[in-house]
């Protein structure tokens, strides 16, 4: 498998076509940005570790019937996806209110939601990824309602499954961001990643946090965390 | 029926208890408001009009079915209310792109949605109600499963009512906000006003804006406006 053209490069991963026009690379970058890409700076190792954490927890998924764009890895830094059309929504998934949710909701870091929130950002870097809801994403025609249902039934799977295997290596979902495309012929399938990047993991027993705040809110150990998790996840 | 004790002053409305702890009188005010406050004004005449403007639609909308807080009215400005513990949401219903949904989503104004759009809005001044979903507001507990299965029938009928209504006063209906409240029985019913201070109304002609938009956006013509929607809709 050999890469073409770059297709795109994105702030995390660049992104290029092969001769089979059903298949993409992608390429994960060490690079690292947050706040719709206000704060740029590198996290050393974050392209392998990422790559490989994303590529186990598909696998995973898919055998508990979640279909993802998973092909094959490549190399460390390296993976052969199936091409979709991404579904223009970031879906986010909170157990635990933490980030955007606490500020804009009044909803203390670490208080435990009672039900699961769903919830849609249309992705949009001009606009600042605004959320939607159901009725905006209708009347936008970003999605259909049979794609919309699908989503919505995936994305709670994906948070049962990863929430149960992460819990048994004592580190606790606390939300996650994830992207859905649609195939040639209209499959809506999990594509992007899952990472420390897209997701905040905390440490069960320390409540330490394992994820891209440590980046966000400069508070070091950035590597340590990722590595941290990539070890976890890997000695499993 | 007498007013007993100021219960509450809002912006636009002073409400008071009575001798029937189920009735409030509702007394309106020609303060005018904006973005949460910041703006400050009067708007002559508009007490007395929003107060009857309110009472006709509400009367209108029970002979479709949607139970509201209207008992009676008493004078120009003033009228008896059931009183209601209001549901912290500010139910939005919109027919056409403006304000806060173009700025946030990129639409222009004027923009025909193509469903209708229905939006929650957390009511909390000091984080400026901010938009929230449904797993948001099961999650907080601000409305169950039923009671918002019930608000989103009523905010659809309520709209499809007063849309049919207007058009025939030669008015567009392009957005508005309502609040519904619990009955001491627990029944959800509309409730606070449905006024030029809570919709959009744009003449079907010529465009023109006859709202609260002239106020926000110093327009000028704003007591006209108002009076403008007041006459079409009691010649009627
Ligand atoms: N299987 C796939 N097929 C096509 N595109 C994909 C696939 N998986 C992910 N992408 C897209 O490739 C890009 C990955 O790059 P990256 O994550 O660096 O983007 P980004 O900087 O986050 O920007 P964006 O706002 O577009 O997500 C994203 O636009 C993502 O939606
Ligand atoms: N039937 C009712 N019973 C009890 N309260 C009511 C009823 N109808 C309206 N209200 C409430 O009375 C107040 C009316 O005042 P006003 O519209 O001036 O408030 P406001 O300045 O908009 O503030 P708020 O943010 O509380 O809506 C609102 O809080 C409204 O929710
Ligand atoms: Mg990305
Ligand atoms: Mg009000």
């Amino acid at each position: 498998m050999e890469k073409k053209e770059l297709l795109y490069e994105g702030k995390a991963k660049k992104v290029f076509t092969t001769d089979d026009p059903e298949v993409l690379i992608v390429s994960y970058k060490d690079d690292a940005t947050a706040f719709n890409g206000l704060k740029k700076g590198t996290i050393e190792g974050k392209s392998a570790i990422n790559n490989q954490m994303s590529n186990n927890l598909m696998k995973l998924l898919e055998t508990k019937g979640v279909p993802t764009h998973l092909i094959e890895e490549l190399n460390e830094r390296e993976t052969a996806v199936r091409r979709v059309s991404i579904v223009p929504l970031e879906v986010i998934v909170r157990n635990v209110a933490a980030g955007s949710l606490s500020k804009r909701l009044g909803l203390p870091e670490g208080t435990m939601m009672k039900r699961t929130v769903l919830e849609y950002c249309y992705k949009n870097d001009d606009l600042g990824d605004p959320m939607v809801n159901e009725y905006h994403i209708y009347a936008m025609d970003l999605a259909t309602e049979q794609e919309l249902a699908d989503i919505a039934k995936m994305a709670f799977t994906v948070n049962d499954v990863l929430r149960n295997y992460l819990k048994d290596l004592n580190i606790d979902l606390i939300d996650f961001k994830i992207e859905f495309g649609r195939t040639s012929d209209g499959t809506v399938i999990l594509a992007d990643e899952i990472s420390p990047d897209t997701c905040r993991f905390w440490d069960s027993s320390t409540g330490e946090k394992l994820d891209k705040d440590r980046f966000r809110r400069d508070m070091g150990g950035v590597e340590d965390a990722y590595q941290e998790v990539f070890k976890r996840l890997m000695g499993h």
